[in-house]
Order: structure tokens, then sequence, then C-alpha cells
């Protein structure tokens, strides 16, 4: 469970996109969310667009991993999905912010959770990403920039961080961290009996 | 503190040499020893050969940061190369048995261990390593192989296991730990200056 969070304007999308496409055997989590749906976003891809009716059925039958309410919207992570994947030894990649990260650490899933903080190259350049395109009103600059110094201040709770200055080389360190952790023993299965099978031979 | 352990005949110095040759800032923890020198080692560069009387001055002057006594002969690990090192920002790898790397886990330097155990392809494929030359006594091929069937006991004391079928793709994953665990935040210096630098801007 390779969990990406960061400020907005950090890059986190394009990077998980990119990910998803050089990685087999990696898929990507959609979360539920009761907040309406933006121009350009697309239903099941960006998240997955509920009433709050729906929302309530499927965290009463417990169907989310974890949930939380973020400026009076509620946001999910299905659990099938994510069991699915892990059941069938596939990884599963999460673009949730520090209070996804902080619920997932609660759930039965803490050891398999591997989490990455992408940091922007600079302040100068988060800002002027945030500043965005001229028709943006002040209103929505400033909501922006306050939620990218609300998500920042929890860059110490992750256990890898990723300066995105270079997308090519930020890859190449996602993609560094997913193969490692693939290497750890506690991840792997079938070793115990393949050390077995060598140690007959000694 | 990069430590790599195997059983011998797994390929763990080829890949030890290739990854030092790959790596900038990467260099090898050299061990003393009171074991004779054998045909084709290098003084200084596969161990520091010493009488038992050097040895026991470096040990008892806090000169080694680990040491043992495995059949007879003592080995250690000299202090000031490491520390040296780690002080100026280079990371260390060594190649030791199950005995320095738990050795290592009892220092100070606890936290900036990271423990790979290479395993080789197969049971046969060691058997054959192990066999080795015609030219080999019975009671040499013996030795090799208890030492071996005793060093892949500890396999699973590690944090990463590396199966060398192909001395490449080890490397690449041998090249991916060491580039993960480098991203480690805790690992990682300068990250608050940096994060506050961006933080003012918001």
């Amino acid at each position: 469970m390779l969990v990406l969070s960061s400020p907005s304007g950090a890059g986190k999308t394009t990077l998980s996109r990119m990910l998803l496409a050089a990685e087999t055997g990696l898929e990507m989590s959609v979360s539920v969310t009761t907040r309406p749906m933006r121009p350009g976003e697309i239903d099941g891809e960006d998240y997955i667009f509920v009433s709050s009716e729906e929302f309530n059925t499927m965290r009463d039958a417990g169907g989310l991993l974890e949930w939380a309410l973020v400026f009076d919207n509620f946001y999910g992570t299905p659990k099938s999905l994510v069991e699915k994947a892990l059941r069938e030894g596939r990884d599963v990649m999460f673009d949730i912010d520090w209070q996804g990260a902080e619920n997932l650490t609660k759930t039965d899933h803490e050891k398999d959770l591997v989490t990455v903080f992408i940091l922007p190259p600079s302040g100068d350049a988060l800002e002027s990403r945030l500043k965005g395109r001229a028709q943006d009103t002040p209103e929505v600059v400033k909501r922006r920039m306050a939620g990218a110094s609300n998500e920042i201040q929890h860059w110490d709770d992750y256990e890898y961080v990723v300066i995105n200055t270079d997308v090519e080389k930020s890859l190449l360190e996602l993609k560094a961290i997913l193969a490692a952790e693939r290497l750890k023993r506690t991840r792997r299965t079938g070793l115990k009996k393949f050390v077995r099978g060598i140690q007959a031979k000694l």
C-alpha cells in the first residue's frame, strides 16, 4: 500500500499517473467522496462521486477502509478493491491527504503501508503553481494556499520524502522505493520454503 | 551502513564490487582479521591482516566497532573509517557474516543499518559453486558447505532479501534498496529547514 501525499501543486497527480503507467502489479485506489464533481474530473477515475446516503450506506456496511470529513465533504477508501489486490499479490497506490494516511495507519493494514510525502522544489515554485491561472478569484487562491499550508505541516509523519525538482528523477525515486519495499523480507511470500530447499542441499 | 551477508557461493563479493563501482558516495568497510592471508587475497582490500597483538591493541583502544572470534581467528570492523564516512555524508558497505551483522545492531549505529541477505538462485546452484574446483580436497569442500549452512540459517534476521539469479538484476535491486533508504525522512539532513522555507511562502 503505497501512500502518496503532498500539498496540491507539488506534482503528485502527474507522478502517480506516471508511476501507474510504468509499473506492473500496481493499481490505484479510487476514493469515494460526497463533494460535487469539478469540471474536468472523471467519475470513477478521480473519485467515485456518491450522495451522502450512498456514502453512509457504504460506511455502515463496513465497506470503507477509512473515511474522514474534510470541509463538509466526506471522503473514504473503498475496502474491496484494496483487499482483493493485496490478496492477489498486487500493490495499491493511494493519492490521499494526511488525514487519510493517518487513518490507514489505524487499520489492520498498518504493516502494509509505505508512506511518501512529495515536496515541491521550492516555496517560490509552489506559490506560482498555487496562484495558478489568471481567472482564479483571490478567494480560490487563498483557499488553495491554506490547504497546501495545512497539508505540508504533516510532512514529517511520512517514512519517505521525495523533493519533486525534476519529474523524471522523482519517478525513478518512487520506483526505487517500490522496488526496495518489495524486497523486504517481511513482504515476500514463499521465502521460507525456498530457503529450506537450499538448506536441503547443504 | 549497508550490510550484505550471504552464504559463500551466492555471489556477494561480485555484487558488492559492482555496487561499489556503480555508486558514488559509497565506500567499503575493510575488516581486520588475525587469520592468515590466503592466496590471491590483497592486504588492505580483502582484509587488513594483523597479528593477534595488533588486534588486541586496536580493540582495547576502542578502535573496533564490533569484533568476533570465528574458528580461532578474530575479525573486527575498524571504527574510524566508518565514522568518518558517516560524518561526511557518505555511505559504507559491509561484506560481513551474520555474527558481524548482529554485533553491529548492538552499537550506537543501529539506526544507520540497512541489512541485506543474498540468497543463491537454488540449492543446486549453491552446491555446484561450493564444490568448486577439482583440486579442492573433500575436507575443504565439507568445511565450505558447513560454513554456508551455518550462514544461511540467519537469513531471516535481515531486512531485505535479494535472490541472486541474475547478477545484473541483483545489482539493480541493491541500487534500489540504497536509493530508497537514502530517501527515508530520518536519514535526510536539512529537510526541516527546507520545509520551513516553503511554509514561509504559504
